[in-house]
């Protein structure tokens, strides 16, 4: 192996399974960070990616874009980090740096973004990502571990963490806030932990009965199936915020923004491959609710969830698998077996 | 007549002409306001309620709720207005005033709002509307016409006015902003100055060219055809807010969100009968876009928007019908008619 190749997980085409493949890392430049990975989270856009759900993917693809590991090589323009720190980064792995959503610190919502895999930088170098054993990126969108947090324990917030973060924390969710989150998986149980951190009232909203203890244990103080007619409608103009980590488009809108207060917000951060349809336009005038959609997180906004998450002990709830074992894992996830993350790792 | 009825145009039921008819005012009581209604404008919900069209009217109904007038007697508990004074009422006539919505000053999203017509006071007398001779409410949804305003001229503020100043001012369009308007009608021609006079660039979004002089007389710098695809595609990424005041459920929202730039505001204010179809979750996370409805105003949202209008002399433009020639006006509002807003006037 050249030290500017890796081997990770990659698919090669839409229904072929994934193989443990030698890929050539991006060009080292003056501002590349190389990383051992020791650990990397599954996400729901890996699967998406991997089924081209979004859109045709370049395969061959590495996925995986909650990774942490060590720092191995720094270019010279790199002072913040030095080899043999540990590190991590998310779904982000470059931007222009230039525009005006850059220089405003929205580097996520840069139009030359580059994401952790199936992207390409500038160069036309392809982007691979965590399923692997190195790499190797830009270090705009690459964070210090906090010394509390193993690299277990921190890559899940790189994405999934932040995702879920970031709208909570931008729609003002605080001491008072009643928040509902829907789906408690992955994205969900995280987003119960932030809003119960910030001060609010957190209610799970969930398709079946199966979740009620966990979400209990997760900081929910109310619990209510998504079906039940009679639970949703005693609840019904009682919350500030809904936060939607499941599947939007098999909502019944009329229903859920029944249980937004005036002025109420819901936040889209599970993002459906298909469109919305049967949206209340009646209901959102007459109630004045804020739908929005929110995207993964910026730079500044990955560093202050660290610090807030050190602060407040919010901590993912894992289940780990080896790095050999990836493709049993995605099988798992692909079934809804994680409680609620799942994370690779690599051999030490 | 009685000195507790009133003369209006009312619709007996769905597909009948209006009738000018003798019906009751609601009970007098150390609240209310009566006023000779002068004049009344005609707003796009009048023909919805006419019509049924955003749920059962309930008949016999006098539309209107754009009504300026002079008040001709007060209740017990009424200090700010005295017989004599120019006053206006728009789209509500009452509210609870005591549940956190009102108290926080949302007095227009109280569940137990009273609409100014086609709906009930609470002890169950009807609500009549303006396309009549004389109207009775609740002072604290009346307001002095500035002395800068006739009331030909206020009228249409109490309706049009606010519900196009309140979002736009809510969601902080101001010097720097760029605002698409969508729908150049009787909401539009409002968005358009009220943005112009908030310190935006404005650009309207029309389905012909018809409104193109129009617009650049009522302060846009830039004009677009809906269907245009190549101009559409050339303004893609530049608004930061679009307020619809036309039809939105025959949108192309996947084109329409386009046109913002990321984390831009698109507001709903013409309220469509049908629920939208068709909304784009990726593009609205990607973008991170704010979609909200808003709602006629508040009391304190009339008040200042009055004190706005006067200081940077935006008047809407009118044409004017007598009130006995109220059926006709409908007929040409039906059509279309308006440059931009009709204003029936009684006889003085």
């Amino acid at each position: 192996m050249s030290a500017d190749t890796f081997h990770g997980w990659a698919v090669h085409s839409k229904d072929e399974p994934m193989k443990w493949t030698e890929l050539p890392l991006k060009e080292f430049d003056a501002d590349a960070v190389e990383m051992k990975v020791t650990h990397c989270g599954i996400c729901g856009s890996d699967i998406h990616t991997m089924d081209s759900g979004w859109g045709p993917t370049p395969y061959p693809c590495v996925t995986g874009h909650e990774i942490t590991g060590t720092i191995t090589r720094v270019g010279e323009n790199v002072k913040k980090f030095k080899v043999g720190d540990r590190a991590g980064v998310g779904a982000q792995s470059g931007s222009c740096l230039d525009c005006e959503d850059c220089k405003r610190g929205d580097e996520h919502l840069c139009s030359k973004r580059v994401g952790t895999y199936a992207s390409f930088w500038p160069n036309g170098d392809k982007s691979f990502g965590g399923y692997a054993d190195k790499w190797r990126g830009h270090q705009h969108f690459v964070f210090k571990i906090p010394e509390t947090m193993t690299n277990e324990t921190a890559a899940t917030f790189f994405c999934a963490g932040v995702t879920t973060y970031s709208p909570l924390k931008r729609h003002n969710v605080t001491k008072g806030s009643r928040v509902g989150v829907k789906g408690i998986g992955g994205l969900g149980h995280f987003a119960v932990m932030w809003a119960k951190a910030m001060g609010a009232e957190v209610t799970a909203l969930s398709t079946s009965d199966r979740k009620r203890e966990d979400a209990k244990n997760l900081g929910c103080s109310d619990y209510v199936v998504l079906s039940d007619k009679e639970g949703m409608k005693s609840r019904f103009d009682t919350f500030t915020h809904i936060i939607d980590c499941s599947y939007a488009e098999r909502n019944n809108f009329t229903e859920i923004f029944s249980l937004l207060r005036n002025n109420g917000t819901y936040i889209v951060v599970g993002i459906p491959e298909q469109p919305l349809d049967g949206i209340p336009a009646m209901l959102i005038a007459a109630k004045q609710i804020t739908f929005v959609g929110s995207f993964i997180g910026s730079p500044a906004a990955i560093e202050d969830m660290l610090k807030f998450a050190d602060e407040h002990k919010v901590r993912p709830w894992l289940n780990k698998w080896k790095m050999s074992d990836a493709p049993a894992a995605v099988k798992a996830f692909r079934e809804g077996k994680p409680r609620y993350r799942f994370v690779l790792e690599n051999d030490q």
